[in-house]
Parts: C-alpha cells; sequence; structure tokens
C-alpha cells in the first residue's frame, strides 16, 4: 500500500489516496485517535474520481463513529485497463434496457467476471489495512455492487456484517451466495429506483441466509438514499463492530 | 381525563391511569420536564392490563426522547362493554382462519366498526392532552392496530407523522386512506409474521401517498420486533416531532 500523495485532512476526516500493486484506492480515518478503528470496505461502481465526493460522504459518517473506510478502484474501471468482455456486455445491457428487450446471458456475462477479479482485490486491500497502525478488529463492508459485496462476505471471515443495496440484474451465483450468507445484514431498497425490479430485490431480500436482516426501504430513485437511511446504516455498524 | 390513581415513578417515566369519560386510559409523561412534551397516541390490540408491559416499554423509549405518549382501551376490549357483533366477527376470523377458509366479508365486518367508534375517541383523547400543563406541539401515533392508525392520521390534521406496523387482513377501505396519507411514515414489518400476509403488507407500504415514507422490515414473528427497530422508530419521532 503505497500512499502518493499528502492527505487532505479537516477536523474529522484524514482522506489518502493509495496505490495497491497498480489498483488505486482510497483510505479514509479518523483524524483524532483513541483506540484502534474497525475497517469497512466501501464498495463502488468504478469510477473513483467520479464517484470521490459521494464515496467521502459516506466515510465521513463511519469515520465520524470511529471507524476506517478503504476503496479501490474496480476492475476496468477508471484508468486501469479495460476489461473488452465486460465493456461488451455493459453496452449489450443497456442497449437490451433502452430497447425493452430480454436481458438472456448478457447479466452472467457482465457480473461474475466482475466478481470473481474484483473480491480478491478487495481482500488483500483489508490484508494491507489490518497492516496499517490504528486498524483492527473486526470488518465490515458497505455498498457497491451487491454481487461483489455478498461474494466478499461469504468468502471472507473477518467481515461480520454488511450494509448492502437490494440490487436486481444479479446472476444466480449471487442468490447462492446470499443463501449461504449467516452474518447480520442492514439492506437498503429505493422503492422507486428506476434502474432496479423491486421485486427481484425483495426476492434477494428473502434468499439471504442471515438470522438477522433488516430492509430499510425508503422512497426515491437510485440516488435518492435519504440522510436518516445513511443515519440507521451508521448505527447498524455501531451495533456490530464495536 | 380523571386520574383516579396514584402515579408510578421512577427516574424517568411518570405512568398514570386515568378515565376519559368511561374510557380506561394510560399517560406516560417525563419524570423530569424541562420543555413541553410532544404527544404521542400509542395504539393497542385491545386488552390494555394484558398488554401494559409491552405498551410501558414502547412508551419509555418515547418518554425518554422527551415526548408524551397516551393510550386508550379499544371499544369493546377490556372493561369496556362488548361490541356483539365485532366479537362475533373475531370469532368467525380465528375460525376461518384456522380451517384456511376464505375470509370472505369477515374482515369487512370486523375491522371497519372499531375504526368508526376508535377514531373519535382516540381524537378525544388528544383533545384532552393539549389540556394538561406540559403537552404542546405536534403530534404522533404509534402502531397498534393499522386501520385505526392510518384513519386517525388521515382524519387528525395534528398528527403530522406516524409509526405504523404493515399489517394484512386490511378492509378496502384502508388502502383508500392510505392513499391519501401525506405525512412521513415509518413503517414496521415482521418479514416472517406468521399472522400477516406479506404481500399485502408490502402492497399496503407502496399504497401509501406520503413522498417521505420507510420500510423497516425486520426478521421474526409477530411478536419478535427487535430492539434496534425500537430505535429506529425514536429517531423518527425525534426528526419529525422536534
Amino acid at each position: 500500500m503505497y500512499f502518493h500523495s499528502d492527505p487532505r485532512i479537516d477536523d474529522v476526516v484524514v482522506e489518502r489516496d493509495f496505490t495497491l500493486g497498480d489498483i488505486p484506492g482510497i483510505l479514509w480515518t479518523p483524524a483524532s485517535v483513541s483506540a484502534s478503528a474497525s475497517p469497512i470496505l466501501l464498495g463502488n461502481q468504478g469510477g473513483l474520481d467520479r464517484m470521490r465526493a459521494r464515496l467521502a460522504a459516506r466515510a465521513r459518517a463511519a469515520v465520524e463513529s470511529g471507524f476506517a473506510c478503504a476503496t479501490l478502484e474496480l476492475p476496468g474501471s477508471g484508468v486501469r485497463e479495460p476489461l473488452d468482455a465486460v465493456d461488451r456486455a455493459r453496452a449489450d445491457l443497456h442497449r437490451a434496457l433502452a430497447a425493452g428487450e430480454p436481458l438472456d446471458g448478457i447479466v452472467d456475462r457482465l457480473i461474475p467476471p466482475l466478481v470473481d477479479a474484483a473480491v480478491p482485490e478487495f481482500q488483500a486491500l483489508l490484508d494491507a489495512l489490518y497492516e496499517l497502525p490504528g486498524i483492527d478488529g473486526p470488518a465490515g463492508t458497505s455498498g457497491g455492487i451487491t454481487a461483489i459485496a455478498v461474494r466478499l462476505a461469504r468468502v471472507d471471515p473477518r467481515i461480520v456484517c454488511a450494509v448492502l443495496f437490494a440490487g436486481s440484474l444479479l446472476p444466480a451465483a449471487t442468490f447462492d451466495d446470499a443463501r449461504e450468507l449467516t452474518i447480520p445484514l442492514h439492506v437498503l431498497l429505493q422503492w422507486d429506483d428506476e434502474g432496479n425490479d423491486r421485486q427481484a430485490a425483495l426476492d434477494l431480500f428473502d434468499a439471504f441466509g442471515s438470522a438477522e436482516k433488516t430492509l430499510n426501504a425508503n422512497m426515491g430513485g437510485h440516488a435518492g438514499v435519504p440522510e436518516h437511511a445513511g443515519a440507521a446504516a451508521s448505527a447498524f455498524f455501531e451495533r456490530h463492530l464495536r
């Protein structure tokens, strides 16, 4: 983990850009440290520069609760080498959705390769985070592409709780992963999300194997998650990462 | 409002039994008062004596946030004069549910008469509460029989927000009421509620006209609402009754 620029610091958060191998990432830690901070892996949709402001706002809420947050650029996104097959699948998906055509196997060409590539990288990020001073304790994961987060939560026992978006357009493998999950889950759903099939999202919530899972559904579209839903997610992490 | 017994007092809550006309009720107010308290009407399922411990626990959480809570015995319940037609409908409902038979018009014989009788009583309770010293400000309603709470929230403009249980077995009139609601709503759903049809509950949530509504769904049966769901409901009241 190589920190290649000066940190941005205010009263609450220290934000540092880093690279892990060739992969760009961002780390947010508390500006004043009294105890070690549990790490939360922040998921993203690809394109860290474009998403930085929104990620920083999510990270700030967690850092205010004493946690450390980190994220990595996704495979094929931002400045990383393109994944041509994934890009073709994404273009096909947008075309099919716009035309109202059946999606057939498009989701299976788009999502599983991303999951397979991204999950080991986020696990390597967790390895690197635990080597930093001041980061220790059980880990959480928050948001991003649901199929990646669900697989990550399934395969890495260091992750003890997860805040997830109830997405649709999921491959069958994600439902298999979901049924195997046992950690506490806090699942966000935007009731009128224009890019989300509500019933598929409810089916995913139903599939999660966890005995403790909460669905927090709010009005509005994809980018309209209300502030109080963020506060509820923070309360969830405080219950499970302390 | 006639207080006919000594209050029960601890460090946090003063609990007082009263009658409003002939109707028994319970009032919970903060033990130490610094500002006037907004009233929250606590719904119940009928039978105050049987439900006192659970109601008191819900009231305590609200009183800790500086609110006052009150409830009334439902028409036909507890020590009140029985409502024979409603009792027959309730018996028919239990028989039909146990036998897996269609419910036909049973719900319409059970719920609307209760709604019509209970709503004016809870409005009279609100009138009486505002005459007490130390109670002022916008009102909320919390839980109880959903059809009653939804009608109450629709017809009384003093009620500015509501915590509701997403019930099923609702008459069509409740969906009409739901569509007319515009106040912020926090809706609880027990995902595996043995007495609740999940899809009907989701349909009710979808029907509410309010621009701000949150569905908070948790695992477990009817009586298994987790503690953190109570905390989320308290946070909702703090956002809207301050």
